[in-house]
């Protein structure tokens, strides 16, 4: 081997070695801690949406026990949590990026002027009840046009946004929208809310993801199938049953009031009272004490995101 | 003069006949009542603004005591309040047509295409915060097309208007303004809240208005001079000095609860607590009681439609 290809490759070899040994080191180290430690992002969803919603997930922000969200753009109540979002810039706020309007008698559209997103829109004119359907019709261009527009218009309002997710998942339906979400999301070097240990996830999302992104290792969240009385056994279970790595905990807050009830009234599941029950136990004393008994670290997107912004 | 030319004019004055008596009588007597007799609407703005609206109007509407209201077609709860409107076609239902979203936490913007009405729209994207603001802006076309689409979405969502109204009044900030709000008004067969005793009204309203147009004449409201303590009197007293003739009572009808409150906090008047204060009144028994003693008659909007639809 001539000197000369013998430092080109040493070169290469050096230049590679950091992005290699990332691959091989779990979140977790690269984040700075053991590769055994217990990481958990509390993380509420669905910000701006109602004023109910903003006041509960303001209060258990200042509880500190629930310490990340994502905000709804094209919600009527966007500009109460926008204000929040400037007086506080430490909080960890994300965009849930939003192509849905799930409830029937409170309803929302897109940011976009409508005449350029048409694919996005019911016959009323609002976006799609439903993820599946908003999914069939969509227009990928249309989504990417609506979803740098929400991110967007979350910037020109003061926010700096910390990472991204989907309401109702409606950017993981198909290997086309996955697509433009990573790619919008890289664009702004932010990480998406996808997940190593995700049961059953569709082969297009490992197709698409690429080794420069940044996966956390699991999403917990409660389903239709946990009875009232269970909430707090069922969230407690699992957070002493969590694996080492990095987990969020997927939530939605609000209170069991007048508003929710007439947003939700048709619709139990993600409704008033089930959101009362998520803020109810993730505000609870023994909610803290289970993160201490069990040496479980709270950490946030905001230092998941540093990795892609180095 | 020949035969021919009289019969000629016989015909016209027999076919004026009937306008100019019509003209010469009050629209009172028009509607069927003596000269004399004392007719009232009592109207609640804002439907479809808030859950919390919706709710006081409809249980308002269910003591019998406030007999019509007016749409906000591009706010987050008009479908809730178009639902109660199909399922209530006897309700006395206009369009509060609106180019202004005044709540600084709770925002909404035009039903058009935002790319077709962007003079309608703040730096934003929505609504001005401020009916000045909006007149000054706005291209007149833009407003007869979003108007227009206000009127279509509503009749799309199975309403049929019974008249039409312009929330804080923009419609009526210039001529041009609203000359397009009286031209829209007839085509579609509506009669539009213009009072015969407004104090101060500008000259182009008198000057836009046509002998065919049917004008209440006067409107009631309350102002943000008057104390909360005094509301119950103010109303009162207004009530027993009521002249003959048909007057609207405009109202705004809510519950001074946390919605309200949030959607309110930087704007007293006409907040939470006075939406709660004139719900209060008009559904008293002391209003019922008042308006039986006063010999005081409600009529709807539905009956001075019908002199503009025979």
């Amino acid at each position: 081997m001539k000197l000369k290809n013998f430092i080109a490759i040493c070169v290469i070899v050096l230049w590679l070695a950091p992005a290699v040994a990332a691959q091989n080191r779990s979140l977790a180290e690269r984040l700075g801690y053991p590769k055994d430690a217990r990481l958990l992002i509390v993380h509420a969803d669905d910000l701006g949406m109602a004023h109910s919603v903003n006041v509960a997930t303001i209060k258990a922000f200042e509880s500190g026990l629930v310490n990340s969200g994502s905000i709804m753009v094209p919600c009527p109540w966007f500009s109460e949590i926008a204000a929040y979002a400037r007086t506080n810039p430490q909080a960890d706020l994300g965009l849930h990026l939003t192509l849905t309007s799930e409830w029937t008698s409170f309803r929302w559209g897109p940011v976009t002027s409508k005449d350029r997103v048409s694919s996005l829109l019911d016959k009323n004119g609002y976006f799609h009840l439903l993820e599946t359907d908003a999914a069939s019709h969509a227009d990928p261009k249309e989504v990417e046009t609506e979803i740098r527009a929400q991110i967007e218009r979350a910037r020109a309002f003061g926010i700096q946004p910390t990472h991204l997710d989907s309401h109702m998942g409606t950017l993981y339906q198909s290997k086309a929208l996955f697509e433009i979400f990573m790619r919008v999301a890289r664009e702004y070097k932010l990480p998406v809310r996808v997940a190593r240990e995700w049961g059953g996830r569709a082969d297009y999302l490992d197709a698409t993801l690429k080794a420069d992104d940044v996966i956390i290792d699991r999403v917990l969240d409660i389903n239709p199938g946990v009875a009232p009385n269970d909430w707090g056994q069922f969230y407690s279970d699992a957070i002493k049953k969590l694996e080492p790595g990095v987990t969020e905990v997927v939530i939605h807050l609000a209170y069991d009031d007048t508003e929710m009830r007439g947003a939700t009234s048709d619709h139990p599941n993600w409704g008033a009272a089930w959101r009362q029950r998520d803020l109810e136990y993730f505000t609870s004393a023994a909610f803290r004490q289970l993160l201490q008994e069990q040496k479980i670290k709270l950490i946030t997107w905001r230092e998941v995101a540093k990795l892609l912004q180095k």
